[in-house]
């Protein structure tokens, strides 16, 4: 995938020896209630490929991970958490860090909490879920402070005007690069192991060609 | 678990060639959007086993499994869905059958479908999900007809009130047996390995000993 491109660039073939780097991965689970939860379609396999990669160039990597089927990587400190407010507990615990990569796909929204388990009744009418914005994480990370890791990255998958769209979001998150996918069908990447990435900094854009 | 009960009151030590038996196991993941879907924790495992002991008990056994991470028992035929509706009508497909095993734990609700994907905007409100009930697999699959198996067998978790809360779901749901768990947390046995179970039948009740 685009870990290669993304090693080159941080650290122009040097190692990372005595780097921090914190990396997020997977889905997050907003619960409803004790048995149930809202959730988004992620394996969590960029974010691990990509803490994985930042581990073996030697740097110090903390993954924090919503719920996947995955192994911890090897050389990894691995924190696994739930909800989105979980994993931005995670990540505000692991600073300071030097480098900070936004890889999961936290959900929009959280439930708003229910009183009790929703009950099926016979003749009640069916529940409403209200939905409640959760925090956004790598805006969060990006806001000015003494902690701010040096370089953060996000991520923008997009269907359609990937560029502007994803320098749009580079500008409204306050992080340091946005690596933007196209995802639109006709690129035929979705559900494939290789990968378009185009990355934007604040001079532009950069464009990396296919990589495994 | 209890599958080794099961057999003994199924087939008396006896194999169960020329039997055909359809199981059902896992959750059901109900799609809010493209990228978003409603769930319940459930880890299929119960079901997957009871079909394992099925077929290698010489039952031809077909198993509908929700979304898991478990991979397909051998000597079972195993299809794949993800929502209830697909559920169910999966199991309508695999009739007529002998057997009925309905291990899953089946959304109550899903989602009313929405025009478009929900989409976070600056100054929105927040959605709101209104849930639909799902239709009950368990008592559809009871109902008289000359497709409905000679034996349905259902689970009720229980926290409190086991035999009477298990007796009044086994006549509203139409099964023919009832298989009760005292989930209390007193039992520790949520999470555990072991599992003491009472199975309901219209005779009253039968106690079977903690089962590895």
């Amino acid at each position: 995938v685009i870990l290669a491109a993304i090693m080159r660039q941080l650290a122009g073939g040097a190692p990372l020896a005595g780097y921090t780097a914190l990396v997020t991965a997977g889905p997050t689970h907003e619960p409803v209630d004790p048995v149930r939860y809202l959730a988004n379609r992620s394996s969590g396999t960029q974010g691990y490929a990509i803490a994985t990669a930042l581990a073996q160039a030697g740097a110090e990597v903390t993954l924090v991970s919503g719920p996947t089927t995955l192994p911890d990587p090897s050389g990894v400190t691995t924190i696994r958490v739930e909800s989105a407010r979980e994993m931005l507990t995670a990540c505000q615990q692991a600073l300071p860090c030097d480098i900070a990569v936004c890889a999961a796909a936290v959900a929009d929204w959280h439930v708003a909490p229910s009183a009790q388990k929703i009950k099926k009744a016979a003749h009640a009418p069916p529940p409403v879920l209200h939905l409640v914005p959760n925090p956004d994480i790598l805006a969060t990370l990006s806001q000015p402070s003494p902690l701010r890791p040096r370089l953060i990255i996000g991520f923008a998958a997009e269907t359609e005007h990937l560029i502007s769209h994803a320098t749009a979001k580079r500008l409204r998150k306050g992080c340091d690069w946005m690596v933007a996918n196209d995802v639109s069908p006709a690129t035929g990447i979705m559900g494939g192991t290789e990968n378009e990435v185009i990355v934007i900094d604040e001079t532009g854009c950069a464009h990396w060609p296919r990589l495994d």
